[in-house]
Formats: structure tokens, sequence, C-alpha cells
């Protein structure tokens, strides 16, 4: 990749050797329930706080990835987590129960497609023989982080998104079976001016079109080159978005594109318009996707998580919201 | 590298052909003013907070090290970059305004040592000609988001160290001239049981300690192949404590070692323990040392930048403070 480009073929073929979804009880009433391997009976996993609990859930997921990779924690060359909290404690912390090498990430909903591009770098590379990559989320420590404690009981506003509980690790290694990542096109930060933080599909849907589009002019591809294109955490008004955004660059995505956030849940769950969270693409990819390119039934997938790069404090100091998008190619042979 | 390995030999030696340090008017009194490539009058950056400060002055050291590199933003592959705010809004903002595909980081102020291995690795490997490697840290921000309002005018504890207001950037690239990055042990996080926010030194020096001792046993080397073996930002008595922590493993480097927390303050400026702060190790690395590495005074250096991954709700909810350290290797012909 030189200068001016955003987008890296992988020759090496990293493999995604195995996943791991884990998720709350609200995710597990939810359409996917089928797919997820653990469904948490209570949010809180048995610990003392809720920031304990996502930890809790990050390191299971992690864990479990690794058991299901057939390899020890020994075998594993680097960690790359992320998650939503300050700090990103649920990473940090799940490293610390572990001996692996820990490169900490964060480009928030995205996080986990930043994860999978630069471990995959690390095995096209021969630099790293198997990597771990990671993110979480929990709807009650972003909800009292970024919102309002949740003893207020406070109403969602109607473009509103219900944050997953849950968590995804996949396992890269450069031998194995397995879907391998073909290429990947880093995202730049884009802004559309948004200021509403409560409408984070319209913060997402400008930086995952911008980055759909130069993926699929950097590579010469059509839209349906891809079984299925797969946004992050776009929701129903920021996929509705999206499809109108790319729709003005003359390329429609509508029939192909599938979207984590509106995937997982039901209208019926009272989420407005779905779901978000790091751990939401993190999830959702590591069980049905994989399932679905494992099965056959998808055979080429572009992964396009979407994060909105804001905080409390830029909010309250006027700053307008940007967003990132990271698209990742997976196939099978 | 394999798994239960944490060392990198990079083949490719990739460059780093450019670094730009810039420093609050705290710092540009201080030992290194010299070496600094610009001091800032005021540390408001002529913003409206502390906030927009710190994203100005990061976003200065990225262009000012990419107009040194003589390339342009639209030559550079990627931005990795990595702060102390929450959501890492200096980076995420000052990515915002440029033309760059942009990767968030964080691990504390041992990012800048993350960025500069993951921006080898994808030079090494080939993924990528040219990056920009940057973090920043500023103390009105840190001590507000991280201990208590400005205007509080509360008193540093002994152990306690000053957030370093500064940021530093470097350009990596496949060709061209300068020290280059020869090899680098990726840190795990090591856990003392250190529960005193205001004593960082102590809860990062182990994992220092352990970086250092894994680098030179997986090198095969002494501590005495390098002219310094720099750590980031472990002050006084974390120093000292690294000091002991190595000579009990028989590894004696006091001799060599340097600290840039040390470094960057005089004792008369009343800062206690030192300076800290991602961009500590950044401002300090991108002036004097390469400074130094330059003119030959130092040829082989081992840089440590070392970081405390702790939030406000880890610590309030009783949580240790884990430490991480990164370990790169630069050396010049």
């Amino acid at each position: 990749m030189n200068g001016g480009e955003q987008t890296i073929i992988f020759h090496n073929k990293p493999r995604i050797v195995a996943g791991y979804g884990i998720v709350g009880p609200k995710e597990g009433e939810g359409p996917l329930a089928d797919y997820f391997d653990e469904i948490a009976k209570d949010d809180l996993f048995d610990q003392k706080s809720y920031e304990k609990a996502e930890c809790k859930m990050h390191l299971l997921a992690i864990e479990r990835a690794i058991e299901r990779a057939g390899v020890n924690e020994s075998d594993m060359c680097a960690l790359l987590s992320g998650d939503l909290l300050n700090q990103i404690i649920s990473s940090s912390f799940s490293a610390r129960e572990l001996d692996i090498p820990f490169l900490g990430l964060y480009n928030a909903c995205s996080t986990f497609g930043e994860a999978l591009i630069l471990g995959s770098i690390m095995i096209d590379g021969g630099s790293m023989q198997r990597v771990a990559c990671s993110t979480s989320s929990h709807f009650s420590t972003a909800e009292r982080q970024y919102r309002y404690p949740l003893e207020l009981g406070t109403q969602m506003t109607p473009t509103a998104q219900w944050t997953v509980t849950g968590s995804g690790c996949s396992v890269l290694c450069r031998e194995g079976e397995g879907p391998f990542v073909a290429a990947a096109t880093v995202g730049k930060v884009v802004d559309y001016d948004i200021t509403d933080a409560n409408n984070m599909g319209a913060a997402m849907a400008p930086a995952a079109a911008y980055t759909i589009a130069t993926h699929l002019k950097e590579t010469d591809r059509k839209a349906d080159y891809y079984d299925a294109i797969v946004t992050g955490d776009l929701g129903i008004f920021g996929s509705e978005m999206l499809h109108q955004l790319l729709l003005s660059e003359g390329i429609d995505i509508a029939h192909v594109h599938m979207d984590c956030g509106k995937m997982i849940f039901d209208e019926k769950q009272k989420v407005h318009m779905g779901g978000s969270g790091a751990g939401c693409s993190s999830s959702v990819f590591n069980t049905y996707f994989l399932q679905k390119l494992h099965s056959g039934e998808l055979r080429k997938i572009l992964f396009v998580p979407t994060g909105a790069l804001l905080s409390k404090v830029s909010s309250l100091q006027g700053e307008s919201i940007p967003g990132i998008a990271h698209a990742v190619a997976i196939e099978v042979e």
C-alpha cells in the first residue's frame, strides 16, 4: 500500500481459525439467539459491578476463542483488544489475566475492524504467527459512562440505539483452516457535522459510505462481488442513510447490505434504531457470520465495523461527532 | 515471532526519517529546552479549552513531522496515535483534520512504544510504505480528567508525578535516511498489586523490569549492548524501583538507564518524582534522543515507554493498577 491508498491486499491469507461470541440476556432473546456461543443468564456475570462484568465477559470470549482454536495461551503472539470504557479497562484488565503480549486499541465501535486489520498485517508480514482480536461493550457500563445513571430510567430518543452487551474474539493464524482475510481498507475520519449524540447512525454512515466506496474503487470491484456487505452498528436510520449516500455515488448496496446492529435485536425489543457498541459487530461476526462462512452460505463478505469518535467532553465542548469505518474482506475457498 | 516469545527482529530496517516534539511552557523551562522543536508560550495554544489545546498541539506535532520528512500528508499510509483523554479525543480529532487512514491506540503512557512497534511491523512486512506514530498528553486535561478540578489547587503527594504537556510524532519509512528500528519486545500486563494512584512509578516499574529482562534474554544481549536504556516516565521513585527489580535478577542497568520523566524537569520545578504522560516519552524521544542518534553520541538505544492501565472507575472500584511496557531497539549504522 502506497501513500494515498487505503487498501491492503493480503498475500499470505491470514486465517480466522476460531471465533467466539458471548452476549447478555437481552441479546440472547433476539433473532440471533441460536447463533451465539454463549448467552449470559445475568448481565452482572456474578460480578460486583457492571465494569467487572464486562471485563469477565471479555476475558471469557478471548479464552474460549483460544481454546476453540486448539492452542494454548502461551501459543499466542499478541492480543489486540479494545472497548468503549474510559482507558479501555475491560480490555486491559482482561489482558492482565492472560500471559499474552497486549496491544490496546481504540477506534470506538469500529475497533474490532481495526483489530482484524492489524492482526492480519502482523500475520501476513510474518512478524507474528498467531494473534487474538477482541472487543466488548456492555449496555450498563456504556449507559452510565456516556449518558445517564441507570437508576434515572431515562427514555431513549427516537434515533437512539441500544448498546449491546456482548464480546467477540477471533483467533488469526498463519497456518490452519478457516475463512481468510483477503484484503482490508483502513478508514479515515469523516465528519458530516452531526452533533446529536443520540443519533450515532447518522454520525457513522458517512464514514461507512466513504470506506465502502474507497474499497470498491481501489479493488476495482462492484458491490455484488460480495455475498454480503456487513456494517457494524449503523442501525435502521444509519443503514438507510448509508444506502442513500452510496446511491448518490452510483453504488447500490441495498441488496447485499446487512447491519449487525439491525440484526441483533427484534423491533419488539424496544431498542429503537437497533444495537450498537464495540461488542455488537464482534459478537455477531464471530458467531453468525463465521458460521455462515463455514457452511458456505456466504463465501465472500466485506465486514465494515463503524465507529463514532466522540467523548462526553467533546460533545459538551460543542464538537461534532466524527465517524470512522474499517473494511475487512473475508473469503472462503 | 512464535507463541511464548515477545521479541520481533525487523529485517527491513524501518527508518525513523523524521521526528517532531512540541511541549508546553513549563517543559520549555526544563533541562531539555534546547532540544525541543517547539515550546508553546501558553498552554492553551490559542484554544478555548485545554482539550482543544491538546488536540491542536498533537496535530501540530504530526503535521510538522510529516513536513520534516519531506513528504505530503497524501504520501502517508497510516496514522497510529493515542493519548490519555477518554476515548482518545486528542488523537481522533487530530486525525479528523488529516487525510490519512487512522488507527487509534491506547496503552496509557506506553502508547508511543506501541505505535512505533505497530508502525515498524507494517513497514517491515511491506503492507505500508510510510506511517506516522504520535501521542500527546496535557497537564491540565489529565489533571481534571483523572484527579481534581484545576481550580482546587490540590497539592501533589510526595510520590506523584507531573503530567507533561507535550506531543511527539515520528515518521517511519521503508526507504530513507535515519535511525532504524532493529527489534521490538511487545509487553505483557504486569500487576504488582499497587493501589496508590499517586504512585505511578511503582505501578509501572515491574512492567518495565519484565519487558527489559525479556528483551535482553530473547535477544541474548547484556544491558551494555545499548548505549542507553530509556524508560518513558518512571520518574525518580519508579527508576530506583526498576534498578532494584532488575538487580534481583542479576541485571544491572543503572549505568545506562535514562528516564524521560526524570530528564524533562528540573528538581527545582517542583514536580516531585518527575514528568509523566503519553506525551512525555514521545516529546523527549523525537527531540533529544533522535538528535543524539543523528549526531552519533548514541548509537544503540532501547526505548521503553511505560504505562499504567488504570481508569478513575477501576480505582474507585478497588482495582490495583496494572502496568505495561513496550521495548523498541533503535540503532544507527
